[in-house]
């Protein structure tokens, strides 16, 4: 392990945290809240430790792959850790497994709130709260790619353990200008959303807010009832800005170096929307024939579609109560949360890519054992697609098939949960989604016992760094745990 | 395609259905009822079908692979069809779908029954419930292998695409002889258990019901109990008989044959006795500490017993309304549906060896992934495993999550569904299984809509045949109606 290296890429990690805390922190200074204290006081601590791991001098600037999943792993714990304690110590969340809670429902872009009365609260936690979720959006080891060139050879294994979906494009030659331009599109998409909600009459405050949850696909908003207060030209907004950050944020790259061609021929995209368009036609029919709730057809599209497009790509806000849904559209929302946006967006899940390579190789396999003389190959956007990503593919549904069902049989145990509610909070927690289908017994995310709030912290943070780089981390602490007795292990050898 | 070859083989298979409904028949005329005439009329037709199909002349006995699965496939439909006759015209079943519902249940040793009031019916009918569970439990086209050499060099590929699990061992060299051991060995169990029973106080012909129902893993009961009005000894015996049933057949030949050795060295059944034991210790402490409604520990560790073990050998009579049970329980016997019992035995599910194969190969990944030049190979009862072994199996799981989802959206359209009974109604069908766990508005599957009661139909036989006999059969009958608009192709390509 190079560990200097690793230690000074903590040390940078938590310099970024510092600096992005100054902005609650003169938030809530400027409008006269007593919070600014603790977020100095986090900063500070940030920034020392930080500072101190920085200057580490490394000799050398490689890494092995394996490191780079280490890497990311610790620094989104020793992150979501940092980012909890203006929570914890402020007052604002008590419970310290709830404030890391938060924390990481933040960063991850989960957007399930512990909080039960956000209205009440500063305006410093709110834009932290948002922050979190633009930070963890696009990854902030993508930033740090993008603004230091501290890592040299060892980005790209940085930069894959990172990103999301099946195979890490380079946009651009290099690493860090790569970096450079994501953050730039997602940082002028934000702008452009802003400034359509504050002109369709949202606070320019507000309108930040809801802003960083939409482009992260977060899902935290300033409201209790999520975005159901919201006006339905604001509504309409979100839903548009939720459909382009769940889209590979390279095509954007295409778009503006007018390749608009390759883009329209993206076979993810076009998925994409196929499937965005036929959930909600579905939704639309079923709660118009079995719900009959909405007064006009034109309103049970139009929150079909803003459920649809909030649960596929991971967003979260809510602008009706999905429980009350006949079962036939919850069903739907709970298949969207696992699809998830596509890779290389914001959004989480299993992400489109991976479905239409699944489907691509199980066609190809049910040829070959009808014809078992042919061989057949998956092609993807025109290209061979080679057999190692195929088969990392399958073991990475193969995996999140396993730890849904682990999480789910440790989740279960709470008081009044049935299959349903188990099976639905853990989707929400490791697809990052934020919306909850649950029955009316259960007390809820913020009342769950520690293990539970354990077990939906893990599953948030390996469902956005798509479990690899959590592996590697717990491989490295278990190891020394991880003997099973001699027995056992030969007798089921 | 063969069609002479195929033509005679359903012939036979008629004609062996036509047979084994004398035995009813019977029973009804001894017992005085009524039934004996349409019994009689059904077999007389199948008979006269069956005999002129088994007339034609054959030129070659040779079967490709495909229409092995093909006439499996078949074969298994119009078995339902026909033994659906006898509680369609008798008026016993007076819906036709329900009374084709009970016969698929019935062969396919779901053991899903339609009838609310078993308890009314007469002894004909209930002994041709249990008796078609007993023929499919085997497999009505190893019982032909057995008896005829009509087939020849085909019986191979017959007797792989009925068979359950990945692999189909021959225990002797000739596959006539297989399935004779096969039936003589089944036979046997289920004498002892009939024995076993009637000196626990049942009566002779139930304990025939009961035992036929327990060695095919069916699950059709002669009480509107199921098991639950039985006495604890008799619940007793009929646990251990399924459990003896969930194991691979052909391990009792090794008994027979003295390598005893062999046997416990089985990776398969050590698997499948730690996974029985595991989930009832799990469930017992959980029904003990949450639900708190049994009077003793020992009443609940046999109720947690019964459950666990009707549930993973997919026989299906409960002793017990498992709908009271705790979350954790329910999802537990869930997941064990799924799981099932070994291969080569009358369990349904995904069976303990594809599980245990599923394992190795993403552990074997796993290190492949953290150690890229190393090279890892399958390894099960010390013999290493193709490729192409382990590539079915990861294709038989990725196929059963879709037709699971599938069937699942289709299924919660009915009205009250939520998302845990139309996941555990789906389980319970695919899996062969018996057990409903289901909320309390929901009608039961003798209500449900056609098209509900379709899947459910559709879904058992897939269970039962494993998949591909059922994919076979679809693409020789829909392959003129598979032809998508060329734009969509072209468009999603």
């Amino acid at each position: 392990m190079n560990k200097r290296l690793i230690f000074k890429i903590i040390g940078l990690i938590l310099l970024i945290e510092a600096v992005f805390m100054l902005f609650p922190c003169f938030t809530a200074l400027f409008c006269g809240e007593q919070d600014w204290k603790y977020f100095l006081i986090t900063l500070l601590c940030c920034g020392a430790v930080g500072g101190g791991l920085f200057c580490i001098r490394i000799k050398n600037t490689s890494l092995y792959a394996k490191e780079g999943l280490f890497i990311v792993g610790i620094a989104w714990v020793i992150m979501s850790l940092a980012g909890a304690v203006p929570y914890f110590i402020s007052g604002f969340i008590p419970d310290f497994w709830n404030a890391l809670f938060e924390s990481v429902s933040g960063f991850t872009t989960s957007g399930i709130s512990v909080v039960a009365d956000v209205e009440s609260a500063g305006n410093g936690m709110l834009l932290w709260r948002s922050l979190t979720h633009w930070i963890g959006g696009m990854g902030v080891l993508v930033f740090m790619l993008a603004i230091s060139p501290v890592v040299g050879g060892a980005s790209m294994h940085l930069m894959r353990a990172e990103a999301p979906g099946p195979v890490t494009e380079k946009i651009r030659p290099r690493i860090s200008e790569t970096a450079k331009w994501l953050y730039a599109m997602y940082f002028v998409l934000t702008g452009v959303e802003v400034i359509a909600l504050s002109i369709a009459g949202m606070s320019v405050f507000h309108a930040i807010l809801i802003s960083f949850g939409t482009l992260a696909t977060g899902g935290f908003s300033f409201m209790n009832s999520s975005m159901a207060a919201a006006t339905v030209i604001q509504q309409v907004i979100v839903e548009v800005f939720m459909v382009l950050a769940g889209i590979n944020f390279s095509l954007y790259f295409l778009v503006v170096t007018g390749k608009v061609k390759k883009v329209l021929k993206d076979l993810e995209l076009r998925w994409y929307l196929i499937i965005l368009a036929a959930a909600t036609c579905l939704i639309s029919m079923n709660v118009i024939f079995s719900y009959q709730q909405f007064s006009t057809v034109g309103e049970a599209i139009h929150q079909s579609a803003f459920g649809v497009i909030s649960c596929m790509t991971s967003t979260g806000f809510a602008a009706y109560n999905y429980n009350l849904w006949p079962g036939f559209s919850q069903v739907i929302l709970l298949i969207l949360m696992f699809v998830g946006g596509c890779a290389g967006s914001t959004g989480g899940g299993i992400k489109v890519s991976r479905f239409v390579l699944m489907f691509k190789s199980i066609r190809g396999r049910i040829r070959e054992s009808v014809n078992p003389k042919g061989t057949y190959y998956v092609k993807y956007n025109g290209k061979l697609v080679s057999d190692p990503i195929i088969r990392t593919v399958s073991l990475y549904f193969m995996l999140i098939l396993l730890i849904t069902i682990f999480s789910m049989i440790i989740v279960s145990l709470e008081p009044g949960m049935d299959i349903s509610t188990s099976l639905a909070s853990v989707a929400t927690a490791l697809n990052n989604n934020g919306i909850e289908l649950k029955n009316e017994v259960v007390a809820g995310f913020a009342n769950y016992s520690w293990w539970s709030r354990l077990v939906f912290i893990i599953d948030m943070l390996i469902g956005r760094l798509e479990i690899f780089p959590i592996t590697a981390l717990a491989v490295c602490l278990f190891r020394p745990l991880g003997k099973r007795t001699a027995v056992f292990r030969k007798w089921t050898r």
